[in-house]
């Protein structure tokens, strides 16, 4: 990533002056963590989604209302944190009321869901997008952050890898599934990803460290690795991958889309060898699978890539907007 | 505004469900409030600013950086909050590092002035645009909101009104100013608006209501009448106006500016006549003028412009970026 998103943010808006006593961690986590008083923190994390590159100029607004709250659920649960408030900008090239009226259902009934409320936002004239602005509350010291990952931690990810890429591909034409269960399942983990809030809470105690996957495990764990300094050996053939995935690609494409496909949203997190079995318990409770995938292991050895224990390499990145032309 | 804005908002996105009972504030006013301990709350506020819409679109990066964070510090202003953090979310057509560079040095001077941080945000490829979404704190109990005017209260505001509007007309050859001191002072009144921060301090234990001027006085102030169930006569000889903008504008585009013009980012506000006296000693203080131009009336009379204490009309509406066309 040469000149790749997360560079041009660190490099511009990542300075270390007006560091405020309140802000426990800042720019470069999931979430924001804020501390108003001695017993919870404040999680705030914002996403911009725009039409043509986050999401098909043709989704529906009922798709795009789900998904949009589920990305920015997503950043909630990767730290822990139970959902609050949110605040939503739209930005709209003219005032189309079934859209509108779509858009929003779509929106509250996920709200509802999740006991929040949409305390404001504002909303524009200009090309189709939408930013939000997502508060959680999570109980003080309890909150997950990247840079807690240590030498011997074990690595995980909630559900299966590569389905939301497989789901963008049959949109795209890219991959013909004939199956209309399969093909539907595959498109509604694209259009409809299952933000792990529930998951997230169950690893308050038990994470060392946790993201989301949003641009695929090559790129989201290595956020982990660099702020926990250390590194990671992963076994491929231990990803996690649904059967209906399994049945419409080639093993390289389904690899392919697990490690730098985007969007799963799916949680990746470290786990010291004491709480491997309280993990069991805890995540058991909240009816998704889990799979252990690799070893967080010295800074030196990076990012390795295993295949029956023998390094593999790939000339894939992780999905970066700025880099994907 | 048959079909504007405000009216679009409240449609789709202030539905009464989910409400939380941290929500003190929701959707509404200049900035939602948050209750998260005894002491304190939390005020929260997003503006999006497109570029063509918001701002021209060869302003300046240096500008475009003071201007979009004074926007959003006028929402805080006016409910009376101390600026604490800020969410960052730019959408660029492409990477340009002297654009931002220069935007970020230009934030990052208000941000450290105002003892803020940045604590997040996101970069996304897409048409110039820009979303902030900035969070305030006030003591519990004296923020200021937009339904607390009451029959017999005073109505104030800050500083000059219409200066902003000029500047504007300068940059689209609709005003000429030969001066170059007066047409400096008024493109940086359109540029560098002065969030009222202090003031909006100043009057937490003072107001009974206040709105910041974002869309001219007629739009603005209808909203603290909605809200606060009444009504008010504006005595139009008493609107403040800058030496500038009366040497350069004719008296009927004065007023125009002032009463429908946008962005003065001035505060409106209204006081109980108990109040009055320490007004003055308190916003004296704060070095900003401050002119009473009106009272609160009863609901049925409901916006009464009054020149010589006689009922004038003006068929101008209120700044609204849906129907401004």
């Amino acid at each position: 990533m040469a000149c790749g998103e997360f560079d041009l943010i660190a490099r511009y808006f990542n300075r270390v002056r007006s560091v405020r006593r309140d802000v426990i961690v800042g720019i470069g986590d999931d979430c924001a963590l804020l501390s108003v008083d001695e017993k919870r923190l404040i999680a705030v994390s914002t996403d911009t989604l725009v039409s043509g590159i986050h999401f098909l100029p043709d989704i529906s607004p009922a798709d795009l209302g789900y998904k949009s709250l589920a990305v920015n659920l997503s950043d909630l649960a990767a730290m822990g944190a139970d959902p609050a408030w949110l605040s939503l900008a739209l930005t709209l090239p003219e005032i189309d009321e079934s859209w509108l009226a779509a858009y929003s259902d779509s929106l509250y009934e996920q709200l509802d869901y999740y006991g929040m409320q949409l305390i404001g936002g504002d909303t524009t004239r200009g090309p189709l997008s939408l930013t939000l602005t997502i508060h959680g509350l999570i109980p003080a010291g309890r909150a997950i952050t990247r840079s807690g990952a240590r030498i011997g931690d074990w690595i995980y990810v909630t559900g299966t890898l590569g389905d939301s890429a497989a789901g963008l591909a049959i949109l795209q034409d890219r991959l013909q599934v004939d199956s209309p269960r399969d093909r539907q399942y595959l498109l509604s983990r694209h259009l409809r990803p299952q933000p792990r809030i529930l998951q997230g809470q169950a690893l308050r105690d038990l994470a060392s460290s946790a993201i989301d996957l949003s641009d695929g495990i090559l790129s989201d764990l290595r956020h982990i690795l660099d702020q926990s300094e250390c590194g990671a050996r992963i076994h491929v053939e231990d990803l996690p991958f649904s059967t209906e995935l399994r049945r419409h690609a080639t093993p390289e494409q389904a690899l392919r889309w697990a490690l730098s496909g985007g969007e799963d949203y799916e949680l990746c997190f470290t786990v010291p060898e004491i709480n491997r079995g309280a993990l069991d318990v805890a995540l058991g409770h909240t009816g998704a699978d889990f799979t252990c995938i690799g070893q967080i292991g010295p800074c030196g050895e990076g990012l390795q890539l295993l295949r029956d224990n023998q390094p593999v390499t790939f000339d894939w990145q992780g999905y970066d907007h700025f880099n994907q032309e």
